[in-house]
């Protein structure tokens, strides 16, 4: 069947940005790596097979049943914000229920502070490598991006993040996510962490510390995060999205008091107010301790997928290969050759051998290519037998080069 | 017990249009008008007594013991663009399913237009009383906004748009409530919708077109939206939440199958997705066939309220108050003497009477004052009885003057 390439109708001008727009990469090559038959280690998807499916389904149950507001508009849950305060300070925050500022998922956290802190063409200061959606939410403020390169094994290179500062940038803010990098897998030191917080109090730069894969763990207790040690220039965001599921589309912000009602005003521009049925279910899944032993299986169940992964990688990649070692989250970050094409192996790998990651110049910082030859591979959402699996293609793809 | 009020700490740059942002007048008024013991004709709340938490408890229930996509990221649910095409049917709208876009409410739909649309400074074509959220929406940009009066009876002054076109004014968007004007509860005549789409073809000016309340109507089957009149320049937006509930949080867009990759772009970046749970739980909620039904029981309840509350004031308010009569909708405005300053009145009706309403400058575009003699009064969330009741303590009030 052939569909008709739509084309816009005549004369109808649409704001300046939407010419640089750019559709998802990431999301498109989701869609064609989702065929059936393609093993993918693409996504950033958590593992269905272990959402909390009929816990929730209890929890949100009770909620309608017991609850006449639960389907109302209705303010922020003050039961789920006292629950948020007790699961960061899981993490090590301190925090009060006045600081906590619900989202309908982090996503929308990072929306809420572009558009209370930056201006049109105002600066913004990002690792060359970052997340995709950071990169969607400043694009229609055509900003100046300025970047600094992200170790491996110690994250953000805060050394040029403090060369900046001090050759006179002043970014609207400064996005990182200190734990479990997306796509790049790796955590800060503690050492580049405090350095961060003191940089960003010298130069009054306000930090967004992304946080949405901090509780998935697999070693010892992670690094505390920034948040931990500054709470007046460290916006902390987290989400449910990788504990709980991402269809709940709730997460939150531990923000300055005074700045809370700010930060109403722009997110009910946004969708009025995140729904108080899904605050009320969240609220009453946590009444009923259901989270800390789901996220103790969640640590095993991703942890021997790690490993498995790892493994893999050792066993069938190419000697010359390296890649990240997560201690949390959901992704490995390979670097194959220099010269290796990521963009043209993925098209092979998914021609011969039905396997899809996702190339590395997907998250690059528009114009900058130093990702070309490396990808990202996710260890969430695939058993460990289709991990192996997965990865021995993969390598058999990379060997045929 | 003492709240100290939170300051900013030194050096916190904030965006410009930070500088101009208002809390939401209204958002603040309902917070203070639902004291308990205030009877509140302020919100705009549906009856949360008519929901039919019953029906979408079951729904939601069988959606997740039957769907394992129900909890995971996944993309626009395509049964419920299907129920979306034919919902929008009975308001006369033809569409297919890849005009429908699904946003997380309405609202996220006002707010991607404005960012596919309008320029930092551009230009937004308004009726002088508009609805709030809108005016959230555009805030950021810091427009020029362009202003239109609006006749009570018939709808949007669309000769003084004309005016507008034809001295050189080119808004980003002309945006309007043809049915069930918010807060003014007035429809737009058939001979003025008409005009309008003429005028915006020939001067190429899309309009955004919410139609939150067409499906509740109390007399003769309403005009048909714009929409219906022009499928190329007209964006228009429904929602869910006035006729199944505000917490399902769903609405949705019908626009050119050409620009939903951008709009999904625009999306993406404010929420990153719709919830997967709640599209499958209203599609399920659908399926069953309790949509017609439960229609009708609002129709009928609600059309009772309004009848009550027009009988009420024109048995109790003064001679010279004047009122729109709405045919859909969840709203009357009432215009008192000139002169009347309905922001005091406001606080001696809850003083003296304890009843609530909200002011007319709430809806006023800034350094319009137009509106300080009128209120918007709604029907909606109050039981006969007690609209009665306070449309009395209201005229009390108003007597005492």
């Amino acid at each position: 069947m052939m569909h008709p390439i739509p084309t816009l109708h005549d004369g109808l001008r649409l704001a300046d940005w939407t010419q640089t727009m750019k559709r998802s990469v990431l999301r498109d090559m989701i869609a064609v790596v989702s065929r059936p038959g393609i093993l993918s280690l693409a996504g950033g998807l958590p593992a269905p097979e272990l959402f909390p499916t009929d816990a929730f389904a209890q929890a949100a149950s009770h909620v309608l049943a017991t609850d006449p507001r639960a389907l109302q508009y209705s303010p922020p849950f003050p039961a789920l914000k006292a629950h948020i305060v007790d699961l960061v300070a899981q993490r090590g925050v301190s925090c009060t229920k006045n600081e906590v500022f619900i989202t309908t998922g982090a996503q929308q956290g990072l929306d809420v502070l572009a558009r209370l802190f930056l201006n049109p063409g105002g600066q913004v200061l990002v690792e060359e490598t970052v997340y995709t959606g950071l990169q969607q939410v400043i694009a229609p403020f055509q900003p100046e991006i300025l970047t600094v390169p992200t170790d491996l094994e110690t994250g953000m290179d805060v050394d040029a993040v403090e060369a900046l500062l001090r050759e006179g940038a002043r970014p609207a803010f400064i996005y990182v996510i200190p734990d479990a990098h997306n796509p790049l897998g790796v955590s800060m030191s503690a050492e580049k962490r405090r350095h961060l917080v003191e940089l960003v109090r010298r130069y009054a730069v306000p930090i967004i510390e992304d946080d949405p894969y901090g509780f998935l763990c697999y070693e010892q207790r992670p690094e505390p995060p920034l948040r931990t040690l500054d709470n007046e220039w460290v916006f902390y965001l987290g989400s449910f999205s990788k504990i709980l599921a991402p269809a709940v589309r709730t997460g939150w912000m531990i923000a300055p008091e005074a700045l809370i009602p700010k930060l109403t005003v722009i997110k009910e521009a946004s969708d009025l107010e995140s729904s108080a049925f899904m605050q009320r279910a969240i609220s009453a899944f946590l009444d009923a301790g259901h989270l800390p032993g789901h996220l103790a299986t969640l640590c095993r169940e991703y942890g021997t997928r790690r490993d498995t992964m790892l493994r893999a990688l050792h066993e069938c990649f190419p000697a010359e290969a390296r890649w990240t070692r997560p201690t949390s989250g959901m992704f490995i970050w390979v670097e194959l050759a220099p010269g290796t094409d990521t963009a043209a192996l993925l098209t092979r790998a998914v021609e011969q051998e039905q396997v899809a990651f996702i190339p590395g110049h997907a998250f690059a910082v528009e114009g900058r290519s130093h990702a070309s030859h490396c990808l990202r591979l996710n260890f969430s959402n695939a058993t460990p037998e289709r991990i192996e699996e997965g990865i021995q293609r993969l390598a058999r793809v990379i060997r045929r080069e």
